[in-house]
């Protein structure tokens, strides 16, 4: 396996490089993102110099031309020079993906990981050696119970509801359309925190009904923060832990294994949840 | 150009996806370094369990079993199963790159990026509104001056001097035989640091005389702790803004400019080099 990539490597390490450099290239698009360029060139008729756009956000001119042109290198963001300027522009890649209000936006993922995941993997020597997460080196918080230190806040929790809605955007269709789950008529969504996931199922498969169980504060933000289409999807209140689980065909553990460790999943709902119906649909 | 990214993009953003994990891919690399599991490897005749490479590394067996999978995954690791159990080998790319004595030893480059600009680009976002670097913000130090902050102690000087030096590993020979240097008789490599740069340039001209001209803290760890080849490179101490540079036929300034503000390297000592001699050598 690995000699596709040592026999171009052993000459010069192109490739390794660019691992090397791989923080760089994360840390540029999301700072162009928390910095609001993709939406200010989106918004703009036309294309604009870095002192333009430097002014309109607000940060300095010599950082502001350094990261567009490096959003140029890797192919974001377009330039051409009009006497003696240069003048960027967006592609349409940044226009649907990394703009905030577009279709399939992930600037919640990009904030995300910008400002909580980055930096915990600052420590990942220390994750590797203790095996524990590293919210408490990183973020002073208590590092024992994971969500604990994602919900310390509503604008944490609500930044971390936007991630997990990010990544049905991209993938929701097509996870639950990879298997014919047409035949299972009451679907739980078992952590289904914004109602993402949910929202692709019950258009998929519109004669089944689809509820999302969740924490309570759970509920109550991605109901008041989060856009619920018109497909039905109902909304329960509740620790899947601790409290009674509603009846179904078929519940989904969609990202939810991972976050707990091995005990917790084997001996508690999951191994209940196989009794009670037989069909379980994991993402882990 | 971009249209290239563009076109696949807009169905699925793969590449895009990609650059959002590139902070995960350095640090997995740079972890393992750092942890010395390179190291491990490249000594070990047998391929290695998960288990054995922890213990030896004083590691939890979860996460050690994690980063090495992620290694595999990026084709810098092997792995084959035996009963049962997967044994992890090295590459001859990380064996040649990656493990710390090897010829071409990237490794105190990868301790830099990992623990000194890692962290720095986590303010990203600061740097670009301020157009300051990041120093004070990320470990509490005076920014005003570059080489204040990382030259604050031997161990962080010896620890930058080591990246400099790993830069010419990888280029040094083809950086300086890119132009026939031959007709110059008196090379000054004006912060020439560690003299990698210009051991190389002894080696391509043996008829010249190279000298390295850095501050005298640098040029005492260079010659204490820096393997000098018996290549004829002299080092003469000082510091190029305030004392008298020594005459040459040809001035190296080499990953040097970049680390001052244009006035300084315009009005400065560049200037006067070009009255002295007409031959400068600059690698930004």
């Amino acid at each position: 396996m690995a000699e596709h990539l040592s026999q171009s490597e052993l000459d010069y390490p192109f490739k390794l490089l660019e691992y090397f450099n791989g923080f760089r290239v994360s840390k540029m698009i999301f700072s162009a993102c928390e910095l609001g360029v993709f939406d200010l060139l989106l918004k703009s008729q036309d294309a604009l110099s870095a002192q333009h756009v430097a002014q309109e956000l607000g940060t300095s001119m010599d950082g502001m031309e350094r990261l567009l042109d490096a959003l140029v290198g890797i192919e974001i963001l377009e330039v051409e020079t009009a006497q003696g300027t240069a003048l960027y522009s967006s592609t349409d890649v940044a226009n649907l993906y990394l703009a905030k209000g577009s279709a399939k936006s992930l600037h919640d993922m990009i904030i995300y990981r910008s400002q909580t995941v980055y930096p915990l993997w600052n420590n990942l020597v220390d994750a590797i050696r203790s095996g524990r997460n590293q919210y408490e080196k990183t973020f002073g918080l208590p590092s024992g119970h994971f969500f604990q230190a994602i919900y310390r806040s509503e604008e944490e929790m609500l930044k971390f509801m936007g991630i997990m809605s990010c990544h049905w955007v991209l993938d929701g269709h097509d996870v639950v359309t990879a298997f014919d789950l047409s035949r299972f008529q009451k679907v739980v969504d078992l952590g289904g925190c914004t109602g993402a996931l949910a929202n692709e199922m019950a258009r998929a498969y519109p004669a089944s009904s689809v509820t999302v169980f969740d924490l309570p504060q759970v509920v109550e933000a991605a109901q008041k923060h989060f856009k619920q289409e018109d497909s039905g999807v109902t909304f329960q209140s509740g620790d899947f832990f601790s409290d009674e689980i509603p009846g179904a065909d078929l519940y989904v553990l969609a990202r939810v294994i991972h976050d707990w460790p091995e005990e917790k999943c084997l001996i508690g709902q999951y191994l209940t949840l196989l009794h009670m119906c037989g069909a379980i649909f994991c993402n882990f």
